[in-house]
């Protein structure tokens, strides 16, 4: 009979079968099974789940920037202007951005780009953060954060080029949102390792290795740098960058700079392409670009209400036509969400009502940060059998993990890599929920984990003693006969 | 030299260069580029621009709904609590859905398909609708706006089928997003025409012509039905959607029903393809189905919050887990979206606090769109040259145009089409700004447009004695001799 399903896993779009995005997968799954399991009053040997596995700074406790929450919460309902706790500048910030929505409401569509305003704010603040170099509200897209945007420029490249499939070229390890976009977009991922003995930098000869050898079979088109590291949590030298331009200008690839975690840095500054090819002069100041900034990270963290921008520099003009084109068809991102990118791009200033409450929370947000990564760092490489490379900036600590041969072979007989074996097992016996290396990928033989850092004080330091206890009966289990001690 | 730019409309993506959205094309920046110039004080034979291309109540001049907007306010920012206009109905509304947020914060992301306490909302929603039709929160994901998770369901056709390219039905007349789309995709669109001679509706026999021609070359893999129609504002008669489920099933095709203008009709009543499916019976009651609604219209109209639903009924397992996936890459739908969404599947009931403020304000926007759907009905049809069908629900009407030959040539010889060239000329002279049926596609030989109708009741009349008056003069231009007598 005709009964059957229409739609099966045989006959979809087979690039959606290829899709995974480990930060959201099997590991996280289980957790929330057993924080059910918990909640029903079933035993464990632990007695509560920490969620490590996304950077998700209120979930982890963070609050959120008072002046953002006013802004939203005015914009959305202006008849709330009455209330003696909104501050003179948080009603005039919404005068502003209402002004430039049609009818003065958040409820109509913006322009498919974005509201004038922001895309103007956004402008400005890159103009200041790149001491002066010159930024253009017509270049900037606003999205429904990063991830948004970045899958309208990695759509550009989809397709055979010269009967050729086309290739992005990735860091490995990778934030999963590119291997996730690319499997689901159809183009080959071409693999360059980040060098784990030089503090995640990027090779030159490494990038060339991989061209080389994409290019046998793929037409190669981009190439992704993400910068603050994610999962690595390093920040490039001003030194590589240049090495990484010339190697883009060379291979006539296009640059895609994932610049997500620039505000979320505790040493070293931060340098963005855009500056740096800029300050290199011609010909690299006349490449193309798209850099992104997601209002997910960052000091106001609202992963939730969806923001984020991409500035597109010196695109070929009906290249631009087509994006907005496909941009148009969604209508617009969240304006809410602009809201707080607005926000964000020009944050109370000194002298304004909402300054000294604004302060004081980013200064504890940084606080943290540095906190953090200073133990994470420290633990990390205490623990016998653990690594960990600086941590620079980001939210996340990607520590080397030794797994003795025999936790190996049992990983093998059920079928698991041993870093998914490894996480599972300290998801069972600690509550602790982090994602393996195999999620973001990592050189063969070698294995990790990320997990974020922004916990609590208190619930950090119960992680650390997890991993740290965890791994010293792990070791006792699959029969490594290194010493153990570990002070904490 | 190296110098060109690496990415150009040569070797881009081309399905991007077959992207077309005409209610955000080029009258619409020929509109706004004459606002400039009104605002200027540069001479035009009108005092200000009407825009009418895009349904977006809000910009219209439609007011949000109270209850509405003082739950998002507060959800995201809960200090507000004390504020005496605050009513307790949304207090606990918001206290229920905060309750599902992680640690209480909207910034927190959600789960990727949509907080539970949302699905939930919306499951009970679709069974009350559908007068006990059993529905799952399993089955419904969540989305900013229906073009978000129609793009997500259409992705699933994408790639060839046995050596076949993939196509969908789509409706001729057609919402834009959905030719807009499946271009991007690279999905062929397998048209069939509505039936303008029988109040826009579907004809099985057209259906299989459409079917059978597109089969020749394509693996023919959905059918889109839009209902109440969008540009053409029928609501289909319960024995024609039987006629098209019979159909769907006998060709193995899923069924996309875009149903998002459920929550705007004036007359006859709305059956959701789900409840006629279930109430047909086997074997039509085990199909597949993807059913889609968004805030964007409604009553609540909150175009610019972005937010919607599509419940994806009996998919294949393995089918929800690959969309799952991708939809998880994306992280998760704007949180404040979804508290839109919460509001609209669970309005103010009659006895709490903000029940009479939210029934008036609601029953006003109904009884705007009965007066419009009148006046827009009587006056179209007043026209010598204007045919309209009855407008039994949506935002729109889609009056057909007769356009004298001279017209036609005098296009022609601009390189445009006869309706475009009749648009501009109509935004020219009176300002009125409507969108060209050749955007939505209509039969050879025949002109429409497609105009809002929710102005305010003085800028409807003055729309539509625009329309009078415009066509008059435009039918004296290019010599249609016939008597022009209109009463307004």
């Amino acid at each position: 009979m005709k009964l059957e399903n229409t739609i099966t896993a045989e006959n979809i779009n087979r690039n959606l079968l290829n899709v995974n995005y480990a930060v959201r997968g099997p590991i996280l799954d289980r957790a929330m099974q057993l924080e059910r399991e918990l909640e029903k009053g079933i035993e464990k040997p632990f007695d509560r789940v920490v969620r490590a596995n996304i950077g998700d700074c209120h979930a982890l406790g963070q609050p959120p920037i008072t002046f953002i929450r006013q802004v939203v919460a005015l914009a959305a309902c202006p008849e709330l202007a009455s209330s003696p706790d909104i501050p003179a500048d948080v009603k005039e910030r919404v005068r502003e951005i209402l002004g430039d929505c049609t009818r003065g409401s958040v409820g109509a569509y913006s322009p498919s780009l974005g509201l004038r305003v922001v895309r103007d704010r956004v402008a400005s603040y890159i103009r200041a953060r790149d001491g002066g170099v010159p930024a253009s509200p017509d270049d900037v897209v606003l999205g429904a954060g990063a991830s948004d945007v970045i899958k309208t420029v990695l759509t550009l490249f989809a397709g055979d080029q010269g009967g050729k499939p086309p290739a992005v070229m990735i860091p490995i390890p990778q934030y999963p949102l590119f291997s996730g976009t690319l499997a689901e977009l159809g183009i080959t991922m071409a693999e360059y390792y980040l060098d784990e003995e030089h503090e995640w930098a990027l090779s030159r000869f490494e990038l060339e290795r991989s061209w080389r050898e994409a290019s046998e079979q793929c037409a190669v088109r981009a190439l992704v740098v993400i910068n603050p590291g994610n999962p690595t949590g390093q920040v490039l030298s001003r030194e590589n960058m240049e090495e990484i331009i010339k190697f883009a200008y060379e291979r006539g690839l296009f640059l895609l700079a994932d610049e997500v975690y620039q505000e979320n840095i505790v040493s070293k500054p931060f340098y963005s392409f855009k500056r740096v090819m800029h300050e290199m002069g011609a010909p690299y100041n006349r490449m193309e670009l798209a850099s992104f900034v997601t209002c997910s990270k960052g000091w106001a963290a609202e992963c939730g209400l969806r923001s984020g921008y991409v500035e597109l520099v010196r695109l070929q003009a009906r290249v631009r036509a087509a994006l907005q084109a496909a941009r148009g068809v969604m209508q617009c991102p969240t304006v809410l969400g602009q809201c707080v990118l607005d926000c964000v791009m020009k944050p109370p200033a000194p002298g304004e009502p909402s300054y000294p409450q604004f302060a004081a929370e980013v200064s504890e947000v940084q606080r943290t940060l540095r906190e953090r990564t200073a133990d994470a760092y420290h633990t990390f490489n205490q623990i016998p059998g653990y690594s960990c490379n600086p941590i620079d900036g980001s939210m996340f600590a990607f520590p080397r993990v030794e797994i003795p041969e025999r936790a190996q072979q049992a990983a093998r007989e059920l079928n698991m890599a041993p870093d998914d074996f490894y996480c599972l097992r300290l998801l069972e016996e600690t509550g602790v929920c982090v994602v393996p290396g195999s999620g973001f990928g990592q050189r063969p033989g070698t294995f990790h984990f990320r997990t974020t850092i922004l916990h609590t004080r208190d619930e950090f330091r119960h992680m650390l003693l997890s991993f740290a206890r965890f791994h010293r009966a792990f070791l006792q289990q699959y029969g490594d006969e290194r010493a153990m001690t570990v002070d904490m």
